[in-house]
Order: C-alpha cells, then structure tokens, then sequence
C-alpha cells in the first residue's frame, strides 16, 4: 500500500482537515454504501432485510473487522449503542467480577463521559463504591489491592498524552484489579494490541480515526476467556442466547455477543463497513508511522513560525497518540480564525488548539500549508476580531 | 388531508406490507434526506456540522414532533438510543425516587427485552428487588403500594391487546408508584396521551409504525414536573448540564436533556427526521379510525375466507392496537406461503400470524387482496412445502 488514500474520501475544495481526531472525514464509498442500504436493503427488502442482507450479523462482522485492527480475536468484538453505554457495560461487569471490592481507578485526564457514567454507577449501586481520579501520572502507583477496576483512556482527549498501556494492564492484572481500557482515540490512530495487552475489557468509538460517520456506533472487546463468564448490566434482548424465541427470562448469548443490547443502528452500520473498506490491507505500523512524520513536522514548523503557541502534547511522539495540542490564551478565537482559512482543527477550554493526524488522508503538502495559514494568522493578529470571539454552542 | 398517503412511501411493486409493526417502509423522501446529511453535511461541513446543521439540537426537536403525536408537551421527549436504552433509564430513576419500596411490577405479556432489563438492573441493584409479572389482566389488581414501579407496554406484540392505559395510570398514581408506559406499539398506532394519563415515564421507538428506519433510534418522556428532578443512572456526557465544558463532576442537564447519553446518531436521525415529515398535519383519531376499519374488514375477510384461522387478538377493536393476530399449529409455514406471494406479515411462536395496519400506506385494496392470496394459500395447502417450514433465524 501507500499513503495516503486521500482519494477514497471526499474532503472538501480548499480544506485541510486536522479533526479527525473528533469526526472523521465522509469516505467517499459511504455514500453509495447507505443509499443502498436505504434503497435496496430497507425500502426493497423492509422486514426481510434483517435475514437477507445480514442485519443480524452486522454487529458481530463489524465487530471481528475492528477487533483485526486492535489485536483482538475473530469473535471477541461487538458493535453498537454510544461509548458512553460501552464504558457502563464493561465497568458494571468489572464490578459484579469483584464483589469484595470498591475503588474504581480512573485518571484525571479521562474523558468526562467515562466519569460521569461510572459517577452514575456508583450512586446507581448504592454499595459505596469510590472513584478515584489521580493525575495521569499517578495512576500506576495507584494500583492496590483494593481496586476493583481500572478504567482508563489510552489517549488523552486534550494533549494527546499516551498512557503505556503494557505497564498498566500488567499492574492492574498483578493486583487482581479488572482493566478496561477506552479507545476512542487509539483505534486506528496508532498501534493497539488488546491481546498482548491482556486486558479483560476494550471499549472505543467509530467516529473518530475509523470514518464512521456522526453518531457511529461504539464497540466492545471483552477477552475471550472472559466474555463466556461477563454478566450483563444491560440485558437488552439482542444479547439473549435466542433473542427470537421472546423467552420470559434473560440466558446471556454466547460470548461477546452478550454485550449487545437493542436493535442495531443498521443505517449507520452500512456507514461503519464502507469506512472499515478503506482501511482494508492497511499495516497500523506502517500508519503509525506516517502520524509520527506528520505530528514531527508540524511540531517542527509551529516551533519555528509560532513560537507564540506552546506545544501542550508530549515531546516525545513515542508519548502521544496521533494528535498534538497547543496552548494559547487566545485559543479559541485562533482557532475560528483558522477554521476560517479552512484549516480545521478544534479547541478545548481552557486554552487548547488540537490537531489530529490521520495519514490515510493528510500528507506533508497539508501539514505545511496548515503550519503557513496559522503562521499567518499569528503574524498579522488576524484572529483578534469581534466574529472569531464568539462562542458556538459546540466547538 | 386524505388517506392513505401511499404515494409518500416506497413500497416495492406487487408487495403488500402488513408488517410496519415491525420495521415500518421507507418514506421517499428518507432517501434524499440520508444522501443530504451524509453528503453535505457529514461530507461538506465534516466537524462544524454539530453547530451549522444543528446535530447537537435534533434529540430534543425531533423529540418535540414526536412528543405532538403523543401529546407530551414540547420539552418533555428526547430521542436517542434503543428502546431497551431507554427503559433501563426510566426504571432506574423510578427505583430511586421510591428507595423504600421493592417491587417492579409488569405482565407476562410484555415484550421480553423490557423483562430482561428490568432483570438485570435488580441483580445490579442488589438490593432485593423483585420483578412481578402477572398476566395482563390481573396487573391493576396487583398494583398496590409495595410496588415501587408499574412497568407496562400500551399494546401486546403478540396479540395487539391493548393495555387500560387511564385505570392502570390513576391506580398506579394512587397507589404511589411510578408508572411507565412502552409506547412501542402505540406511537403511530393509535391515538396517545401521556399528558392525560398522568404516567411519569414513556418511552418508544421509532422503526415500528413511524417508519424511520432499521435500528432508528427510541425517545424517552419523562413527565414536565418531575424532568428537573429525576436522577439519570446513565449519567453521558451529553445529558450533562454544559457537554463542552468537560467539567470532571457530572451536572444533570435541563429537564428531559439529561436523559441524552451518548453522542446522537445524526445519520439515523436524519431517516427519522424525514419519516416524521410524513406525519405532518396527520390526525391520529383519523389514523385510528382507518386502522379499525382496515382491521375489521381484514377480520371479517378472514372470518369468511380462512375459518381454520383463529383470531388470537380481542375481537373489540377498541381494546386490540392496530395489529391482530391469527394463531394456527401451521402459523410458521403460511406466513412463509403469504411473505412468498407478496404480502408480508410475520409470524411469532409459537403459533401466531401477526398483520399490521399502517393506515398511512395502506387501503381496502391491500386488506381485500391480502384475504384473497392467504384464502388461497389455505384452500390448497399451499403452505405444505419444506421451503416454507424451514426456519430462518429472524422471522
């Protein structure tokens, strides 16, 4: 193969595209893809579609082509719901693992929703189970035996900071704790091994590095050893052995496919596979690297023609996932004001301008150009305007 | 306006569709709107699309206009995830707003995935909850004030009996507990008012008979006085009072926003925003007086043509939704016969011919002629080939 495949998606004229990293761009193969879903599976097939086009399986393919990039085994990842419902399911199931115990370990720098859905939990339970946050750092030496689960983000959603997840999961392993990890942005961002890792509980998002589309479904990795024995929090009727037979009482299905819970989003799943196509014969090593060049070169031309805006990722690549941020005072209204040039990145408050890198479609030429419009709007102040202030609602 | 609007729905030539109580057809116009919002949308506006073409706003507006069919109060409905989601939700919070009580009451007819849920948030609980679930007609006797929550679905899947939603509601308010009420089978069906009922909680899903789609996602009404103080157990970040301001602690979002969990699936959402067009200036008495009469006249043709077919549902129309049944010991292999000559209903187990009647795309026409190819089947036994009893494994 060679990078990038800019081809296979539809970036706008004129842009640059560095959020990747919070929604990818629109491959080019999903539109077809869900007019034919919406056409021929839906409109031609209604009902039917669930056995003839393979609406039932979806969850569990999908599931198998993710896993292939994330070093999980055929069988061992499920597709649906939103992260947020993942990260519920896999942190319920840690603690019915460890009924004796009642520290949750998380990290500072995680992603509001982990806490916010284990905060839930943890009032929901009502057994007086304890989250802790440490700072990221501090995680490590944080790991007792006291701890039921360690539930953390691979992949800071601010600086890009990478966590060393071999160090972790053997930690957390040694003291008996469960570990999840979320991958929102380490799947198809860098390289992931979930079975070398060893950890009992993988969850990420779809809509990120992999393309997926806004609103694509999350997924779920439970270790294969593990899945047959995980109980569900959220026993929906697709995770039942025989969801068709509409037995009174719940019999977990076999494996992973446990951790499905609803009907499946099959619109937005047709997004998901198109997406899934285009990393088809693509080596995570080979992008991995490819990120590296890209977030080196431009950490190497923001140094030299923004001096003004500090690198707020580690130094190190080896540190980061593939993303850098840069801390200004004037974050925001930047931001908007590159955004403006059609240089698109995003901010996080405080003072955050965030880059992704995602070699499959960005290659030096945009990393240069990108450096050369921000450069610009440093030089000439051409951010401190009125319309650049303004707050949107998201941003 | 006039009934039926079939002209507004693509129904494939020489099929008659007696199933949108399972998966509703496509809208046409659903397929213009899913090309737009991938294409310009996803495509053209990539990020800026939460902001410029609303994403972030369209849980709570398409709640809002299916909130006007079921005559909750703009503000009061929130669309968002899978039924199953939604119910977990609304049980959780009414356990904790009635910490002293331990039974969940609902009936053996409900539709197993609300069980299931309701199953596993007692084992998660832990706290001795207990499930009851007696048959349908014995629930309002049964509800008394040890029940903490009446957990019911309007309208049976299998028989389309139909649930006194005023008695159950004002016994349930009497008796002090919370009352939720699946709409699965009612919104778009028959005429709704969570309002007049006084429930506290209703949930439903939107690929039934208002026609969004595969895997479309529920909505979720929690009562306007009570919104502002129920306490979410599925605590996302996009129920939280400011999403972006990625505070660490979660704060419930306004009323029924904190309902919301993860991030909307904006390409579902679109096929539900564009079904939802199809409803507009529909009045649903008049929807619910042409589903009678479409059902009597299917009864009636069934009386006189298909006697060895016996009505399995309510031979009152007023107590049935808007579906009947038809049990046979052969059920499975005449649906197969029936879907095989065009007119597509679906069978249940273990005996059950379930027909839905979407008075949205459907006349006299297709009722007479679906009577006449099953009369047909029966009379020469054509449903009696190996093809027809071999079982799929979605039916």
């Amino acid at each position: 193969m060679s990078l990038p495949r800019r081809d296979l998606f539809e970036i706008p004229e004129g842009v640059i595209y560095l959020d990747g990293n919070s929604l990818g761009p629109l491959p080019k193969a999903a539109r077809a893809a869900m007019d034919r879903v919406v056409a021929e599976e839906w409109g031609g097939m209604l009902i039917r579609g669930w056995n003839a086009a393979g609406w039932m399986a979806q969850p569990a393919r999908l599931g198998d082509r993710i896993g292939r990039m994330i070093g999980a085994p055929a069988g061992s990842v499920v597709v649906g719901d939103t992260l947020s419902i993942k990260v519920y399911q896999a942190l319920a199931s840690a603690l019915e693992m460890r009924p004796d115990r009642r520290v949750i370990l998380s990290d500072s720098g995680n992603f509001p929703t982990d806490l916010y859905m284990a905060e839930g939990l943890v009032r929901t339970l009502g057994r007086g189970h304890e989250l802790r946050t440490p700072a990221p750092e501090d995680v490590l030496g944080a790991i007792d035996g006291t701890v039921a689960a360690v539930m953390l983000t691979e992949v800071d959603y601010r600086t890009g900071r990478r966590h060393d997840v071999a160090a972790l999961s053997a930690r957390a392993a040694e003291a008996g704790a469960v570990m999840i990890w979320d991958l929102a942005h380490s799947a198809g961002a860098i390289e992931v091994d979930v079975t070398a890792s060893g950890c009992d509980f993988a969850v990420g998002c779809t809509y990120k590095y992999l393309n997926a589309g806004p609103g694509a479904p999350a997924f779920i990795y439970v270790r294969p050893d593990l899945a047959g024995r995980v109980r569900p929090a959220l026993q929906g009727w697709l995770g039942h052995a025989a969801p068709f037979d509409f037995d009174p009482g719940y019999r977990a299905g076999a494996g992973i496919e446990r951790m499905r819970v609803g009907t499946p989003p099959v619109l937005q799943m047709a997004a998901l596979g198109a997406a899934l196509d285009a990393w088809e014969g693509v080596d995570m090593a080979e992008i991995r690297a490819a990120s590296i060049a890209l977030s080196e070169r431009f950490v190497a031309g923001m140094r030299a023609a923004c001096p003004d805006l500090r690198l707020a990722s580690p130094a190190d690549p080896a540190l980061r996932g593939s993303q850098v941020s840069f801390a200004h005072p004037e974050g925001y209204a930047i931001m908007q004001a590159l955004i403006g040039r059609g240089v698109i990145g995003d901010f996080r408050a405080p003072d955050l301008l965030r880059f992704g890198f995602a070699p499959l479609y960005l290659g030096t030429e945009e990393i240069d150009r990108a450096v050369d419009v921000l450069a610009g709007i440093m030089r000439d102040g051409l951010w401190d305007r009125p319309a650049y202030r303004a707050r949107a609602a998201v941003t």
